[in-house]
């Protein structure tokens, strides 16, 4: 009931964006980006689970929270603002008030994030000269949005946005969105920034509960190396520019938002795991015939989790027995004696382990199927009819190397 | 109240061994051993929790839970016996069989043990032909046991053993093992095997307790790539040979006989660790100050386990935004702006975050800190007074080498 269109964050009505070289740790690329809305729009958040959150995740979340509304984010890459103290929460309150002043809107409609090291104060000369550059550059173009892509990067290799439109109400409405990745990628939440604006009219309890309920089946199942970041912020902002009816509750045009929302999440969250640090491979694991959602759930995270289930996908080896040994320890029960195994991608289709006990197998064959860019796993548990995606990629030698110096 | 001394799984009295070369899956090298002991000794066992339980693991558990004694021990490496189904526990009944006859024993007083790779049939011809040579070779000897410990090995660099001697009840008595690692390590249990002798004379319950206890502390608490293992296997066996009168009460006799254990144990648990796959680091965990025991294994084990914080150990650089990132999401519950963290090593201690905040440290002495071959976390959460202590190791280019063609 969607179709997907070309851009990103300014795909949806009433949102601009920008994108500068401000300096703050990177040399020669842009690395601070902003998205503005034309009035105020509402505004939905998740963000990270762990007990150490950085600073832009308190501010963000206090406004979510207690106003439910904003209009600008200010992103930058290089520095996490994380483990920094007060001083890193008196640099969200100085780009907020930066912001508001270069765009004429109140501090408190300004959302923040940061992504990069740890540990390390922003530059805040910087950041606010950085957002005095932005606001006058800000467009409602396409390609405004493909460079704000590109600036809020780490060691991401590709820009990630998405769009779709859908019909609610008589009216098109749009979703789109941008996120980035790449490393310090887990479950609750993957260590990701991810924007996504809207001109859907909905209400703001909805438009939470719209959000809080997709990560759950999107970002929450991208697992890349098991650290779950400090920084993780999954930001939905509404424009209700789209002209349709508001949403209040939970109807026809709730579920066709939702749809849209999912399909721009979903994309979002295989474009993290299939560009993980130092990734070859896009490796999907999808569990079947699980007992309950919850096993499913963890099942599937458990193997995409696995460095040694990982490490046999960078080898292209189809290692059938780490996947079983992964599904083992994922904290479910479940009969070793049922699960049946299957790797599947473009090249093809292959059984491997049947009633728990591996198969004869084709290796040449096996090893065509996992030479391929996308990688599925399918663990049938034949313990009852739940399932569940997880999405991850392999652990490659690149991996090792952008982790052992990344802050030098 | 203790004294290291030469030797390992021969040490105690009672004790010989062999190894020969079966030509199971490596080539040129040993890759079977047995254990043997005069008499029948009281036997003890902790198991791995994986779900996905190897043949071997099931074969013994029954022994240990309904019997509590064995007298002979038969290891091979190269194929792990797990996700075999009926086949494999028919070749473990067959390799006790086997060795039952060739020793004059009953053949459920024979341990079996396997590590290597999962879904392969062992090859029952040459395993029984392996029981056939290794019977008349046994010795009782250092020498004979070092062979064994050679034998175990699979991906693990060096073998590992360790011996002590303690004085209960005025008789000498001695706790000696072997074990192998080196990758599918995680808690509950490691991927390991691990065989360990004693001549104590002690009851089968206290025997049994003793080990449960203690490999919560030891062998538990090593992670070298977070993938718990079907196969992980802990034996004690005691002779009873020291001539000790029999320890059947918590006294001073057990207490000893557990520190003599526990220090075994952690020797042993330090060597896994330190070999772990491509390690070229062991890297320590320590959490002090704790709200409690439970709280400060948690988050060491989370430290120990990150891929990024391992990465950054491998890089010799002082990341210690990503150890905080990894108490953060251990699941426990903590105020970020107390915790200390201090690096240390050989070549001195270093702070590097106070209450929460990263400091301005002298990087050329971090990195020097940081580059030895064994380095410790230290994190101190102000939170109570509970420590607990992990081990791994860095994550290196040869890690992902290992893992991404092991089958072939």
């Amino acid at each position: 009931m969607f179709i997907k269109i070309k851009g990103g964050a300014t795909a949806a009505k009433g949102f601009s964006a920008a994108a500068c070289e401000a300096g703050i740790k990177y040399k020669d690329r842009t690395d601070m980006a902003m998205l503005y809305a034309e009035g105020m729009c509402r505004a939905a958040g998740t963000f990270t689970t762990n007990v150490v959150k950085a600073a832009p995740v308190l501010w963000d979340r206090q406004i979510v929270s207690e106003k439910g509304a904003a209009q600008a984010v200010v992103i930058n890459s290089g520095i996490a603002n994380a483990c920094t103290g007060e001083e890193g929460m008196r640099y969200c309150r100085q780009t907020a008030e930066a912001a508001a002043e270069a765009l004429g809107i109140p501090a408190d409609s300004v959302l923040v994030a940061s992504t990069g090291v740890i540990g390390m104060q922003l530059p805040m000369d910087r950041i606010a000269e950085g957002v005095r550059k932005l606001a006058p550059k800000l467009e409602n173009t396409i390609e405004a949005g493909h460079s704000a892509a590109k600036a809020i990067m780490t060691t991401d290799t590709r820009p990630k946005e998405v769009a779709v439109q859908t019909t609610i109400d008589g009216k098109i409405v749009t979703v789109g969105g941008m996120c980035k990745g790449s490393g310090m990628i887990h479950p609750n939440m993957c260590t990701m920034l991810s924007f996504i604006t809207t001109d859907a009219n909905i209400s703001r309890e909805l438009l939470q509960e719209a959000l809080r309920e997709d990560i759950k089946d999107t970002y929450n199942m991208v697992s890349v190396d098991g650290d779950t970041s400090t920084n993780a912020t999954v930001l939905l902002l509404a424009s209700g520019l789209a002209g349709n009816k508001e949403i209040t509750e939970k109807g026809e045009d709730y579920l066709l938002f939702t749809e849209a929302l999912r399909e721009v999440n979903t994309a979002l969250a295989r474009k993290i795991a299939g560009d993980g640090e130092g990734a070859t491979a896009l490796f999907e694991v999808k569990v079947v015939g699980a007992a309950s959602k919850e096993d499913a759930v963890k099942l599937s995270k458990s193997v995409v989790g696995s460095s040694l289930t990982k490490a046999a996908i960078y080898g292209h080896d189809a290692n059938c027995g780490r996947v079983l040994c992964a599904l083992g320890y994922a904290g479910v029960d479940f009969d070793p004696e049922k699960v049946d195994l299957t790797f599947e991608s473009a090249a093809g289709t292959i059984k491997v382990i049947e009633d728990g006990v591996m198969l004869s197998f084709d290796e040449v064959k096996a090893k065509a199927i996992l030479s391929q860019s996308e990688v599925t796993a399918i663990a049938d548990m034949k313990m009852g009819d739940a399932c569940a995606t997880a999405w991850g990629c392999d652990l490659t030698h690149e991996y090792v190397s952008i982790n052992a110096d990344y802050r030098s």
